[in-house]
């Protein structure tokens, strides 16, 4: 009764390939992967929390005059310690390399992970020397993100010429979909900044309250997974991208033992860049950067809120769409509380993650 | 490059049945019961809630006398409407009946879910007009999750022998895993009985913070629907209870969005009874009790930790192990806010499930 399996027959074919080397199928190790950084992430982030407030590594906040009613809302988090991220960073990149293969797509997907958190990390430092919420200037930060991302057109293109090839093309989700487009090489740059850029951008403007960037990864992370595991050949490697998001999931599990509200740590932008780059690179190693904008539908929603806001108040000459943006402080003066708000989005991107898993699935 | 997706030949397969009906696999429909049970549950509940303060359907609060500290954390909780589980109950059923395919362990679960809801409906009707806490006594409402299960075996035996033959057996989690038992026709209620009623006793325990039951329910849901799953053949059928476990995910998400904290509605334990019955009977069906214990680990604690406080209060003559059992209580009276302790409760029973899904994945 027990004997065909769902996915048993597939399983078993997988662990039949006698490669000699790591056999198991990529599901299992992405698992694997969860829970070792989960495992590492509970013994590591309490040694973190106590270093980083010896340190009196902390987040500025921005002034009364700055935001208005929210500065009395936060104004508990002042002495709280950020930087977390760079203990994300850690345990993605060993459980990841732990278990999974070092091929072009895993490598890949690492880099840029480091490079946006070590962009994220500049920017943490410089905020916190200059003891003000502006650190580094946007321009100069989307600069060095590019040039993170031509770095590894330039890198691929030497290295695993068809990895480069493949980047080129635009899936539609389901993993055997519809070719939307195989990008001229002169749009491969503009396009990926466009995707990596912005799906960082909206996960760093999504971490403004106690574990809602964090909580909110958590559907995009395994969406991801889902999507990596489902294209996934012995081939094209991306096996090892859901080997990642596994990883990212477990240690952002770990990370929200002592983020959810209310937080006793903040990842800072060397966590949320480094997220949402890590997102954004995945879904384009796998050709499916729409599925980025579905199952990570917050951070758009987020990203978007922000231009709006910013383009209606020159537009209109001093109008606002939101009583502030990104949209979830909108909500937070709306009179909801704040573990609502992380709430509620959270079930958002639930909703999201799930409309790219049917895509994938269905 | 996207041809042999990973699940991708087995639908296409599934696809290709031409039954002439519902040939979608289960775990389509699953998604189809998910986004049907979550939309069907945007609309309802804000009505809901409406009603149910309209006719001041409300929980009585323990008093101070009998719960010290936690009568003054709780006191903004005593308008706020209960019995959300009605609403439950009518999505999770008709969810369920229009997406799947009404076969003998379809029906089963949703008897089970309604033979609870409706002993739980008993109880909280009887609360709110003796205006106590307390309602029905335990042993009463024992006798009658007693008296359900052995109709459901009595109609099980008459009209699906097939299934009630599979029910003895009782396997370690993978799908194909090893036989641990078959039980003997003599044992099969009152092995029955301990699972599905301490699984709904165990979720009826965790309702006790906001949000508290139903984010813990929604992993330990996603690691059943996933074994029912990879356990389904179209022989067992047992592809139609992850579709069952696809709308009470959906119906949860739509309930959470208002009793994630801070409330506007509690489920009551005409919702917390119901779940925890379908989750015990689902795993039962399976024929993997072990897995709801695993996927389930949170409710088990909570149950333990209710018997262990009253057993130790007796046997030591009035010494206490936990501040205040269920253990969720022992945390806030320890200074855990609300919201940290449906956080972390959330990330052990994440991780839970992720064990048993790992179980019948690797």
């Amino acid at each position: 009764m027990h004997g065909s399996a769902f996915l048993g027959s597939h399983f078993k074919g997988a662990l039949d390939l006698g490669e000699g080397e790591l056999i198991l199928v990529p599901v299992v190790r992405a698992l694997a992967a969860f829970f070792l950084a989960f495992s590492g992430g509970i013994l590591l982030f309490p040694l973190a929390i106590a270093v980083l407030k010896k340190m009196k590594v902390r987040q500025s906040f921005r002034t009364k005059e700055e935001v208005r009613d929210l500065a009395d809302l936060h104004a508990a988090k002042a002495n709280t310690p950020t930087m977390g991220g760079l203990c994300l960073w850690l345990l993605v990149v060993v459980a990841s390399l732990v278990c999974g293969k070092t091929n072009g797509p895993l490598l890949s997907a690492l880099y840029v992970f480091t490079a946006f958190c070590a962009i994220g990390l500049a920017d943490d430092v410089a905020k916190m020397r200059s003891g003000k919420s502006a650190g580094i200037s946007p321009p100069v930060k989307l600069f060095f993100e590019a040039l993170a991302l031509a770095a590894l057109f330039l890198a691929l293109r030497i290295w695993d010429f068809d990895l480069y090839e493949s980047v080129h093309a635009i899936y539609f989700p389901p993993a055997d979909g519809a070719l939307v487009s195989h990008l001229p090489t002169i749009l491969l740059l503009p396009f990926s900044f466009f995707v990596v850029a912005g799906s960082a951008n909206g996960v760093n403007l999504a971490d403004g309250a106690d574990g809602l960037a964090a909580w909110c990864s958590m559907p995009t992370t395994i969406a991801l997974a889902i999507a990596c595991a489902v294209s996934a050949t012995d081939a094209n490697g991306f096996g090892e991208l859901a080997v990642a998001m596994g990883a990212l999931c477990g240690s952002l599990l770990a990370f929200l033992w002592h983020n959810c509200q209310p937080a006793s740590i903040f990842m800072g932008d060397c966590g949320s860049l480094a997220i949402g780059g890590l997102f954004g690179v995945t879904a384009l190693l796998i050709c499916q950067p729409f599925l980025m904008a579905i199952a990570g539908g917050v951070f758009v929603a987020e990203a978007l809120s922000v231009f709006a806001q910013v383009y209606y108040f020159k537009w209109s000459g001093g109008k606002r769409i939101f009583r502030m943006a990104p949209i979830h402080h909108h909500f937070e003066l709306s009179g909801w509380a704040e573990s609502r708000v992380v709430g509620r989005f959270c079930i958002v991107s639930i909703i999201c993650a799930s409309c790219g898993i049917a895509l994938n699935l269905a």
